[in-house]
C-alpha cells in the first residue's frame, strides 16, 4: 500500500475578488450550498430544478424551454451549444476580437465544421460591418458565432445587431455571455439569440463550475433535425432534457442521465433568487454606476483603458500597465497585503494590461473604494 | 421585460441517503465546499491543487503523474477517458453487464471508434472467460474497458485479472471506479490499470458533481501519440494538464484552461483528507462490515440479493422487490415517512429491485439499523 499522505484541512483566506472571475461569492449562496445534498431525483430536488430553469429563463430573458444549467463550467457550456447545434461540414462564421472568440474558432473545428474568421483587434468589439460582409461572401454559413462580453479585453458587442445580420441571412447564433449576464442588457428573445451559455461565476456570483444555457425552438429544431449523433455524449441536449424536463416517451417522467451537481445547482437557485429579487435592470444600473465611480478613480491614478469608452464594459475593466511598472509584483502586493485580487492580462494582452472586475455581488462602492486606494499605495 | 419569478430560498430536508449516491456528505465536507472563495491562480488555491492531486493518487493508489480531478461528474471522467486515448477507427473491448458498460459503449462510437461487446447477464460479474475469448478474436483490438462496480446491479467485477489479460494482449485499460473508490480494494498501478476514472458523490461522500481521474504513463504516452484533436476541447487533458501541473513550455507556470469549480475541490479535498486519516483499508473494511449486517437484516426480511454472494459490492445492495410489493410506493413512503432514500432499479432492473447504498459517510450502523426497521414497517 502506497501510505497516506499527511494532509490538514485547506483554510482559505477571505479575498476580495476583483479579477476577471471568480467574483466573490453572496454569503447567502455559500450558505445555500452547503445545505444538505439531497438525492437528485427526490421530488423536492426536481422541484428545485423546475424553479431554476424559471430564474435561468429571466436572466436570459427568453421563454426557451429548453433552457437548463449544464453540470460543469462555461466552458463546457460553449461546448454544449457547438457539439449540439454544429455538424461536420458545416459552416461557421465566428467572431474573434479576444481569447474565447479563439476558443469558439477551436470548438468549431473540434466538430469537424468549417469556421470562417472574422477578425477584430484586441479591445474593439466586433465590427458589424466586417460581419455583414462575411455573412453575404458565405451565403452558405450555417452560424453566427460571437462574444458578447470579451472577458479577456472587456469590450462589449452589438449582440442585438448582430443577431439581426444574423437572421437576415438566415444563420443561427451562438452568443457567449459568460461575462455578460446579469451584468449588461441581455435580451435573449427580443434579439432572436438561438443559443446562449454562460457561467455562474462572474456576474451571478455563484461558485464557479456551473453553466446557464439556453436554445431557442429554431435551435431545438436544429438539434432534433440532426442527422449524426451529438459528439459528446455527456452534453447530448436531447438526452439531458429527459432529465431537466422529463421525457416525452415516458409520459413526463424525468429519466436519469448524469448524477446532477446538487449542492452547486443550490447554489445557482440562490445567486440567481437574489438577482430576481434585486431585478435585472437594478443590476445592470448598479454595475453601469460602479463602473462610472472606478472609471474615474482609475482615470485619476493615470491608467488608460484598453477599451474606448462606447464600447467598455462594466464589470471588466481592461487597464494598461503604467511603463516601468511590475505586472507579477504588483498583483502580489495587493493578494499579500490587502487580500486583493485583481486579474492578469490574457493572450495578447499579457503582461500589458490588468483586468479589474466589478462582477455581481462585487460591484460594491466598498469594493471600489479598495481597489482604489490599494492600487494607489501599491503605486505610489 | 420578462417579469422576475417570485422564489424562495430552498430549503431542503436533512435525507438519509441510501441509494446508489448521492450519498450522505459528510458534515466536514459540507462545511469545507462554504468556505470562502478564492481565485483559481491564488497561489493558496493552486498549493491546495497540489495536495488534492497527491490525494487523489492516494486513493487510487497510484503514482501516475496525470492524475486530477475533472471539473465535472463521472459520465465526464468517462468521456474523458474515451476521447482522450482512443481513435477513431480503433477497436475497443467493451464489457457489459449493467447500465454503465452500456454507456462505455456509446462513448466508444461516439469517438469513431468499434466498440467489440462482451456481454454478461445483469448481475454477473464480468466473465473473465469470454474476455479473454474476445482479446482472442481481436488481436487488433487497442483498449479493454469494463465496470469495476456496475453500479446498476451490484455486482464487483475481478479487475486486477482483467487487467492483468489485457496487459499479455498489449490492450490498454479504461476502468469505471465511479462506485468502487474507497469502497472495495482498489490498486490501480499494482494492477496495471491504464486510465482510471471516478466520482464524488459515492464512497467519497462528498458532494456530486467532480470526477477523480487518473492515466498511466502508457495512457500518457497514447495521449501524446495521437495524429488527431480530441474531440472534446473542455476534456482535452493535454490542456488541462497546463493548469493541473503547470505547463513545460511556460516553464512550470500553470496556464489558463477553464475556471477550476473552486469550492466544489474544496469539498473533494476534504472528503479525500477524511478518506486518508481513515485509512483506505480501514474504509474497505468498513463497508464490508456494514454490509454484512445490512445483509443479515435483508434476508431476515426475506429479501434475496441479486447479485451472487462472491461478487457482492458491500456498498451497493441490490435486493429483489418481493412479489406484490408496490414499488414506488414503498421508496415513497420510506422517502416521506422516514426521510430515507433507497434507490430504485435502472435499466433491466426498473420496477425489479431496490438498490440500497452504503457508501462512504453512509456506511454507518446507525443508517443500517434505520433502513432495516423501516423497511420491515414499510413492508409490513
Amino acid at each position: 500500500m502506497l501510505a497516506a499522505p499527511k494532509i490538514s484541512s485547506f483554510n482559505p483566506p477571505r479575498r476580495i475578488l476583483m479579477g476577471p472571475g471568480p467574483s466573490d461569492v453572496y454569503p447567502e449562496v455559500l450558505a445555500a450550498q452547503s445545505k444538505p445534498t439531497i438525492g437528485h431525483l427526490d421530488p423536492l430536488f426536481v422541484a428545485m430544478m423546475d424553479e431554476l430553469k424559471a430564474l435561468i429563463q429571466y436572466a436570459f430573458q427568453t421563454e426557451n424551454a429548453m433552457t437548463l444549467a449544464v453540470s460543469a463550467p462555461g466552458s463546457a457550456g460553449m461546448e454544449t451549444c457547438f457539439v449540439n447545434l454544429v455538424e461536420a461540414g458545416e459552416k461557421v462564421i465566428v467572431c474573434r476580437n479576444g481569447v474565447f472568440g479563439e476558443r469558439m474558432r477551436q470548438n468549431v473545428e473540434r466538430v469537424g465544421a468549417t469556421p470562417v474568421m472574422v477578425d477584430n483587434p484586441w479591445g474593439e468589439p466586433v465590427n458589424v460591418d466586417d460581419v455583414e460582409a462575411a455573412l453575404k461572401a458565405h451565403p452558405d454559413a450555417k452560424f453566427l458565432a460571437f462574444v458578447h462580453a470579451e472577458t479577456s479585453t472587456g469590450a462589449l458587442s452589438d449582440a442585438k445587431q448582430l443577431c439581426a445580420l444574423a437572421q437576415q441571412h438566415d444563420c443561427l447564433t451562438i452568443v457567449d455571455a459568460v461575462t455578460s449576464l446579469g451584468g449588461v442588457e441581455l435580451k435573449v428573445d427580443e434579439w432572436g439569440i438561438d443559443a446562449i451559455y454562460s457561467g455562474s461565476q462572474k456576474c451571478l456570483s455563484c461558485v464557479p463550475g456551473i453553466s446557464p444555457v439556453s436554445f431557442s425552438p429554431k435551435a431545438v429544431a436544429k438539434l432534433a433535425a440532426r442527422t449524426t449523433p451529438v459528439q459528446s455524449w455527456f452534453l447530448d441536449q436531447s438526452l439531458v432534457m429527459g432529465y431537466w424536463s422529463g421525457d416525452q416517451a415516458t409520459g413526463g417522467k424525468r429519466s436519469y442521465h448524469h448524477t446532477a451537481p446538487v449542492n452547486a445547482l443550490y447554489a445557482l437557485h440562490e445567486s440567481l433568487r437574489l438577482l430576481a429579487e434585486e431585478g435585472l435592470e437594478n443590476a445592470w444600473q448598479r454595475h453601469a454606476q460602479m463602473h462610472q465611480e472606478l472609471r474615474q478613480g482609475l482615470t485619476e491614478l493615470g491608467l488608460d483603458f484598453v477599451v474606448d469608452e462606447q464600447s467598455r464594459l462594466p464589470q471588466l475593466n481592461a487597464v494598461y500597465i503604467p511603463e516601468g511598472v511590475d505586472d507579477a509584483a504588483v498583483r502580489s502586493e495587493l493578494l499579500n497585503r490587502y487580500n486583493l485580487e485583481i486579474g492578469a492580462g490574457l493572450g495578447a494582452l499579457a503582461g500589458k494590461a490588468w483586468r479589474i472586475g466589478l462582477m455581481g455581488f462585487g460591484a460594491r462602492r466598498e469594493n471600489v473604494a479598495l481597489c482604489l486606494k490599494a492600487l494607489q499605495d501599491v503605486l505610489k
